[in-house]
Order: C-alpha cells, then structure tokens, then sequence
C-alpha cells in the first residue's frame, strides 16, 4: 500500500511543470549535440577516473566526441550502481529510446550515440527537451562580465556568480575583467564599490533573479571597515600574493556584494563548504573536495547584519544540514537551497529532506534545483529528487502523520515550484 | 503487517504511566489558562517570526492573550508541515475537542480559544491534564535561589538549575542572589564553595533529583586549582568583565558542582552544545543555536574524574548522538538522556534512537523528556517519541532481529520509565 | 513482499564464501578454547563494566575461565537489547545449539559453557568454524616483528601493522624490538628506512596483503624533510618524552611507510579517528573513544602524493562516512573499508553502507570485514553486515530503482568478496 502510495505521490509531483532555480546551463547552447556532452558530464569523468581511467584518455586535446564517449563507456562498468550513471540511463531512455533493460556497454553505445545524434540534431531540439522536462525557467550561473544578451532571460535566468569576485580580485586577470566591464579604474575601496554596484544594476536590468557565490569551509564573513579594505586593496595591487590582504579584501567584496542584494532586492545563494582543486590529479571540474567541519555559526554575524536579504542556503555536506534546518527554522532570512553535489545522492537527500521537511516552515524550503550544465540532466535529476520527495510524504506524512494525500501534495508542490516562485519573485505562465 | 504491528507496540507503551525527567513546568502555574500560553511556547513564536511575522506584533507590551493567539494564528499557515504544529493540533484534539480533520484558521481559531479557556478555567484543569498524559511527575527547572515552597515536591521534582551560577557569577546580580539564597558573602573561593554546598544541602533537602545545566560548545571543563580560582574570583569582582577570570570561575564553579553531585548523589544532567543568542533580533527564547563542531571527548576528564556521579547527557546536534552513544557504552557513569530541541523532531529522534537502542546498555538510556513550559504539551510531545520509539521496535528490534512483541515493550517500557526511576532514585505509586 | 525479497538476497548472499580482509585473530589459537574466550571479547566486558560491573571483577588475576563467564553472565541482563549481545546469541546457537528462544542467564550458562568446551575441544574445531562461516581466508594484523611462522599463510593472511612503529618509535622498548626484528642499529634516518624496508621484504615475503595503521583524529601526515626526520630522530634518542620530535619522527616512518607501500605495491589500510586510553578506569581494551571532529582533508595531500599506493579507508565515526564516500568518488586511489568499531552497529551501518552503494564505484568498496579476535565471531559478524546488505539491496535498489534480483545480488557479491580479492590481490579456491 505503501507503494502504491509513492506511486500516487509521485504521478502528481511528476506532472508540475518546474522552475529550475539553478544550473550552469550555457543559456545558447542549453542543449547537448551528441552523447559526449552528456558524457562529459564531470561526473562521469571524474567517476571513471576514480574507478581507475587514466586523465590523459579522458581529456586528450582535440579528442573526437565519438571517440570519447566510445572510452568513457569502455570504463564504465565500475559506475552501473552509482545514481549519476542511473542518471544517464533515465535520459538515454526518455529522450533517446535507449532499452529499459539494457546496460550502456561497449556492444550498444554506438547505436545509442547516433540516435542521440539525430535527435540532437532536430531544430527543436532544446525546446523537446524543456517541454518533455516540463521546464518553465531554468536559473543560469552567468560571470559577473557576461553581457547577458543573446538569449531570453525570461527562460533561462540570469544569475550573478560572484567566487571570482571574493575569491580572486588579488589576481590582476580579475581586476581586470572587473573593470572592462564597468568601465571602471578599480584604484580605490569607493570605485570598487562602485564597480560591484554597475554589476547590480547590469545584472537586475537583465532579469537576474539572485546573486550566488560558492565557499570555502573556512570562510566566516564579517563587515570590514573602509580603512582596512583601502589598506588591503592597495596591497593587492602592489602584490597579489599577498595572502593576508587578499582575504580582507575578500571580506569587504562579500560583505559589499550582500548589501548591493539589500539594495536590489535580490536573494543571495550561498553554498557553503567546498574546497577547490584537493585533488590536484583529478579530471576537470573533477578535483574539489570539502572538510566537512564547518558550521553556520560562521555566518551568524552576517544573517544578523542583513535582515532584508533572503539567503538560500546549500551546503555541501550532509552533517551540515541539522544546522541549516536550525537556522532557517530561526533566522527569517535563512531559506534551505537544494541537495548540493556530494550531497545530492538518495540516502542524503532523504535524511536532509525529512528534517527540513518537518521543522522548517513551508515557505522557506527550496526544494531542489538541477546544478546541470546541460539541459538533457534536469530530467532525470529532478525525478530522483521527486522519487524521493514522494516516498518521504507517502512514509513520514500521509502514514506516520495521518495527513491526506492532497494535503501532502500541497507541501510538495511547495517545496518543489511554489517557493522558488515566492523566494526568487518569479511567475512562468 | 509492520503497519499493525506499531499499532500494537503504540497502543501498549501509550498505557504507560510517566515520569517526566526534564521540563520547564512552573509548579504553581503549571497548567495554561489560556491558548496564548500555548500559542506563546517559544516554538510557534520563533516559527511564526521566522516565516516572516514581525517580532513586535509577537512581543507587543500589555498584549491580551486573545489578540495574541488571533495574530499568532493569522500567521501560523506555514508552519502546517512542522512536527510542532502538530503537537498543538494534537493537544487541541486531545484537550478541547478541536475536529481531527481540521487546521487551525482565523475562520475556527476563535471557537478553539473559548473551549479552551472554558476547560481551563475548571478547578481540577491541572488534574486533568496529568490524568489524561498518565503523569506521576514532573522535574522541574529551578532556579538555585528558588525556595522551592508552595508545591509539592513528590508531583513536581525540584532540579537544582546551575547554568547562572557557571556562566553568569561574574555578574554582580548574580553573586548577590547567591549571597542572598546562601546568607553568605562570596568573598573568597571558600565562601563560595561553602554557598554552593548550602545550595545542595537546601535542594536535597526538598526532594532535588537532579543538578542541570546547558552548556556551550566551547565549554571544555577541567579541575581548576584553588590558587587560581582565588585570583579569579578576586578579578572579576574587580571587574565583571574580565573574560579570562570569568571562564576560570565557571570552571570552578562546574566543578565544584561535580563534587557536590558526588556528595549529594545527585544526577548532572549536562545539555551539551548551546549558542545563546545567536540570532539577536529574534523573539524571546527564539534566539539560540549552536556549532555543532562540539565533541564529548571535552568531557572525557570530567567523566574520569567523577566515576560515582551519573552523567545523564542530552547533545543539542544529531551529529554528536554518535559519540554519545558510544560514550554512554564505554564509561559507566555517562547516561543517554532525551532527543533535545533542534533535535526533538521525529527524523533525529528515530536516527539517534535506532543507535543507542542498539549500542548502549538497556539500563542506561533516558528515552525522553518533554522540555515542555506547560503541562498541556507532555501529552503531543510523549506521543511522538512512543511513536517513533514503537516504530523502532517494530522495523528494527521484532522484524530485523526477530524479538517477540513481549521483549520489544519490556526494551520500550525501561526506556521510557523504568530508567527514569532507577537513574534518578526516584518512585511514584 | 520486500519481506521476502530481503529473505531471498539474504540467502544468496549468505551462501557465498568468504575472505575477511581485516581480523585480530591469533592464527595458532583461531579458534576459542573455552566460553571465556568468546564471553572476553571487549565487547562484552566493556558493556558489562559499563553497565555497573565492577573492573576487578572481571580483570582479576588468574581468573578460572569458568567463573569469569559466570559473572559475566551474572552482569550481562542490560545487554540484551545490543547488537553485540546477539552477535553471542547466533554465535551460540549456530556453534552450540543454544536454543533459540533462550537468554543467556544465570540459570543455563553452564549447559552452554560445557557444550561450548566440548565442541572446541574437538580435534577440528578450528575447521569447523571455518567451514560452517565459509571462509576461505583471513586477514591477520600482525606486529612489525612477528617472525609470521608456524601457520599457513595462504589461509590467515598477514598484514603489517604499523602503529608501533609511527606512534611508539620514541620508545626505547619498541626501536629495541625493530633493532632485533632487522638486525638494524636505529641510529640515523637512513637506517630507519633501511630497517623499515626490510620488514616489508620479509611480510611480503610471507605473502603480506595489506599495510595497516589505526590513527588518532588529530594526525595530519605530510611529507618530512630528511633533516628534520635526522634532527627528530637524534632528539628522541635523547629524550623519549621530547613530543614535538616524537611528532616529526612519527610523519617520517608514516610516510616512508607509504613509499614503501608503493614499492611493494601492499595497500595501505587507514584506519582513522581513534583516541587511546580515553578513559583510564576502562578495562582491557575498552578505554579507546573518539573525537569526531576528523577530516580526510587532512589527507588529501597523502593521497596525492601516493597515487599508486591503494588506500583502503575506514572511519570511525558515522560522520565522517561521507567524506569518505566523496574521498573514494573522486581520488582514484582511496577504498571505502567496512564499518570500524563504534560504526559498527545497524543503524549506522545501513545509514553509511546506503551512502556508498550508490556513489562510490562499485569496484572501490571492500563491504565487511570482521575485526573479530576469536574466529566464531566472523559468522555473526558477516551475518548481521549481509542482513543489511539484503536489506539495503532490496528496498533502494530492486525496489526504489527497479533492479533485478540478479543485478543486485551481483552487487552485494562483488562488495562482500569480489573487491577484496580485486584490491588486496588475493585469489582462494
């Protein structure tokens, strides 16, 4: 009965079309255009190089797509129980009539890449994809110089990225970037303020539904006092290596960045806990780890400080998320984001998911979003996400709790488009 | 088949008589009068706010109680999913008759106040309600200057409550409540001793069952030689502002307390892993959270030294239950004591559960306490944890490991009572 | 219906024969001679101890076997609801024909006791043992100077284990025993690598399979210059007591330990997050507890270092497990190795083994290994992992993911034998 229940659940969710409210989707080439894009995926890579595929087969330079998903699938086997190859298998099967039976192996791989081929090469390809995925918008991860022209920003939705911004203005390249792109001479604390606040207004004028930053465990923002950002970017100027200055300035772009979001109304995602590049061997976008020991403590003074801001925020690890669940249970302006990489597996989205779904108001859960870089993995991501987000009602609501079935559905459709509608001020017809 | 089987396993740990080993009951008005006191539990103001209701209509001054639970209640929509809602629906249903398929609305919420206040206002409501939760007794949270009089102490445990007096002696209200309760002037470290000892003798001499105390994650208590707690004690009457001396002195004072719990044989209950006020604009009781980067072995020498005292632990954070339990498994003295606040909701509870019913001695594992400010929430809050404890029996001790139904609530009944009688030394007819 | 699915995989895997990768067994006393030696197992002794039984009674000297196992016996009532009390159960009625719907009481333990003996005084118990848990083959864990004489090799297998040599070289007691074990006067860097290097040549000589180190949670190793290493060295030649020496030497022998584990291609098992003598008062064996405050951060630069050396790794706490799924997804040369110790109990065990089934490459998972320090241990050992697996295998993979019963069950195969003969290079009949 129990099952049959899931079943239920499921269908409904299933039919809600979605907002994706984030993604590393390329908004002008959103869809693949063969089967090596898919399995270019970094997940792929990185789990094939893991189980045991040299670097160098993986990313040969001007390696044929068809020659490297012909290796990636050679290497392939180790990952048949992993969610991300289950993955690949839902997408090859709903969008490519991929066997329900069959493994991906070196005796089909070839039929599979042409008929993805064909379809990919169909005009209304990216269109396919979103109506079969039910996607009314999908939210971008834009640098902060991208122009944001070229593509419908009501579809694919600007976001403002900012780690480069933080994390990297020491480096000249950036400062750089920084002002070709505002037309600016970063010289002083005033013109960079100045910078980041022609960002905001470039970014809001093209739609952008939320500014984002990816950080390190080690990060604990607080406010920095103009002196001190001067002293530190006139150091960074002088030496970019300078460590200790660089994390100052570091400091006063963060803080900056969130009062421009009280500015300009707009959510600040933070996605707290990653370390870059620990395995300096691995594959790209395939090398960074985390240390799990961080906790949101570190972000307290800032919560404090920015009442107005609403922060979505993921974490990368799964024993972060009793505190998340905490602090958006408490804070106002605290709202859980998504089930973030390494914790966007079934057995941690399960856990993390049935504690926000029963302490944290309704309003302030972000269910899910896709983290895709291609259009085609929306799908299969989000219906592992439903899958579960239907057991979890089925299991801990409708039998456990004694709720009804519609009154269950109403808190995941929430959870799953609602909210991002409420938390991000966007409507899709 | 498991469906019915909880069924069963609820039905006979819910005709248990209880005793409830930690709350916040005031003994003289330990029921409500009217729904505001239930309304007002910080739980629903803290998620009413947090959901987005300004703190000043929470916390107006001179508020009257049927136009704080109708604000309350306009906002209370979003917390439906919440376990806590639950418990208020349940209490409504169990106390005043409020329909099983109804939410509590601005359009019902005003019938539910009069039942209420009608039910409350008759003379033996205290009664009923420790009938209908089947409750021998209730330990208290108490001040240690509380002359403990006026109630009775076999109904209502005294617990001599010592958070003050660790983290607080610097503050010169504080030592003079002391001095006062004492009749001592805390003038030298022995004095001080000599007052705390005056303290216990008065505690005990009430019936006190237990010494209590929260404690934050940067706590790492340690002995502390007389010499220098001396030279403490004399700088922060100099200066109560004097942090060094301040933490010496609650490192003395904790220990201290530790001897006298041997002395007096009292139980320490240890809340292990509080932030106070963390969020600073939050509403009352609604401002705490923690690190959970906290780890027991910070108490490793204060469980070795104090072999004859009972360390009954609750940890704040799910992450930490783990050590807990194996804590509890290696040293006699440590004792698992309740699933407590950020983690008192039903998927921490049955994670943490499912461990220490499995690891830790039978004997030695408080299952639950209410935590609860008013009488009326024992009921909705006991009933979630057998819930979930009958849930565990039935999936993880009858099915998994093929227990009959009679060992399974012989587990569930020491857990949930004996336990209680046998770490405390405490019997009710 | 997943009842019986459970049923099924379970038999499957239940018939499979086994290599257990890690044990303490005594390979010239396997098996147990007396109910003492199964009844001393730490398990036993530190719950009993810590349920209120007295240390001396226990540890008294020249203790007869059978009276240690009566009061034992007379203490173990508050057991019954551990995992670890049914691991005696099903060792004893599997071994002994103790009935099934019995306790272990004052009132028949004497019955099992003589049955007990009787069977191991069977000229082949030993092979009975081995024969009824179908095991092929175990892996020992041997001192650095154990000659590695007088037992078969193929069948126990040894294992160099190293804390010795990385924690404890300051000793005099213990460079006396490597001094003797290679015929090596310990007197510089150099000749510590050489003394180092000729234990692996005489274990890999005896058909060592694997290298092995527990470790506390606060080591972070890291290359050592040869300077500081002869500096460090000539130090705690000393002065043994000189700690930060002991340190510096400490990450020399780990590391040259490692070179080594590349040249003699041996995988290198870490087992990490474990404190000594936690508490003093403990018995034998039951003292060690942790600080689950650990990351595999702090070997990131280790496993860079080594990415031909295979780094089987086990956690202690459940909090750490998801590190090391992460670990073991993306550096190629990191294992997931069983569930260590305190993590070894059901709830974590699913909870963690869950996380790793489907994210870590099927290939990179060593499912089990025993720990045991008496033979009859591994059969309920094993039993209680393969229930979890079944269960595991059924409810997220045949049903949750749609699996056939052959899919998983080839799964639960390769984790629970295939990996250990694939990672440890090990092949039996």
């Amino acid at each position: 009965m129990s099952e049959q229940l899931r079943q239920r659940l499921f269908a409904e969710l299933d039919s809600l079309r979605l907002i994706d409210p984030h993604s590393h989707i390329e908004p002008k080439t959103a869809a693949s255009t063969t089967l090596a894009d898919i399995l270019g995926y970094h997940y792929y890579t990185e789990l094939c190089h893991s189980a045991g595929m040299p670097r160098a087969q993986i990313e040969e330079p001007e390696l044929d797509p068809r020659e490297k998903v012909r290796r990636l699938v050679a290497r392939i086997e180790p990952l048949r129980n992993t969610v991300q190859y289950s993955w690949l298998l839902e997408l090859a099967r709903t969008f490519f009539g991929f066997p329900a039976d069959e493994q991906l192996t070196p005796a089909n791989w070839e039929s599979l890449y042409d008929a993805a081929a064909k379809k990919m090469a169909e005009p209304n390809w990216e269109q396919q994809v979103l109506d079969r995925t039910k996607l009314d918008a999908v939210f971008l991860t834009n640098n902060f110089d991208d122009p944001l022209t070229g593509f419908d920003t009501k579809r694919y939705v600007p976001c403002l990225r900012t780690d480069d911004l933080v994390f990297h203005l020491a480096k000249p390249e950036v400062r750089q970037r920084l002002e070709q792109a505002t037309n600016t001479s970063i010289d002083s604390i005033a013109a960079l303020r100045g910078a980041i606040g022609t960002l905001f207004r470039h970014f809001r004028g093209k739609g952008a539904r939320a500014c984002a930053i990816s950080l390190p465990p080690s990060f604990a923002p607080h406010p920095c006092s103009a002196p001190s950002a001067d002293s530190a970017l006139a150091a960074v100027l002088r030496s970019p290596a300078n460590k200790p200055a660089a994390d100052t300035l570091a400091n006063f772009v963060f803080w900056t960045l969130a009062e421009f979001c009280a500015e300009y109304k707009l959510p600040f995602d933070l996605m707290i806990g990653v370390n870059r590049a620990v395995y300096r061997g691995g594959v790209y976008q395939g090398q960074d780890l985390y240390d799990s020991r961080v906790s949101l403590i570190q972000y307290a003074e800032l919560f404090n400080a920015f009442p107005h801001v609403v922060f979505p925020v993921s974490v990368l690890a799964s024993v972060t998320n009793q505190e998340l669940v905490s602090y958006a249970w408490i804070f106002p302006n605290v709202v859980t984001n998504g089930h973030w990489w390494y914790s966007n597996t079934p057995a941690y989205i399960e856990h993390d998911a049935a504690a926000r779904l029963e302490a944290v108001p309704q309003s302030k859960q972000i269910g899910y979003y896709s983290d895709a870089y291609k259009l085609e993995f929306c799908l299969p991501k989000f219906a592992m996400y439903k899958r579960i987000l239907a057991k979890l009602l089925a299991e801990r609501f409708v039998l456990d709790r004694g709720w009804s079935e519609q009154q269950a559905l109403d808190l995941g459709r929430r959870v799953l488009r609602g909210n991002v509608e409420e938390v991000f001020n966007i409507r899709c017809a």
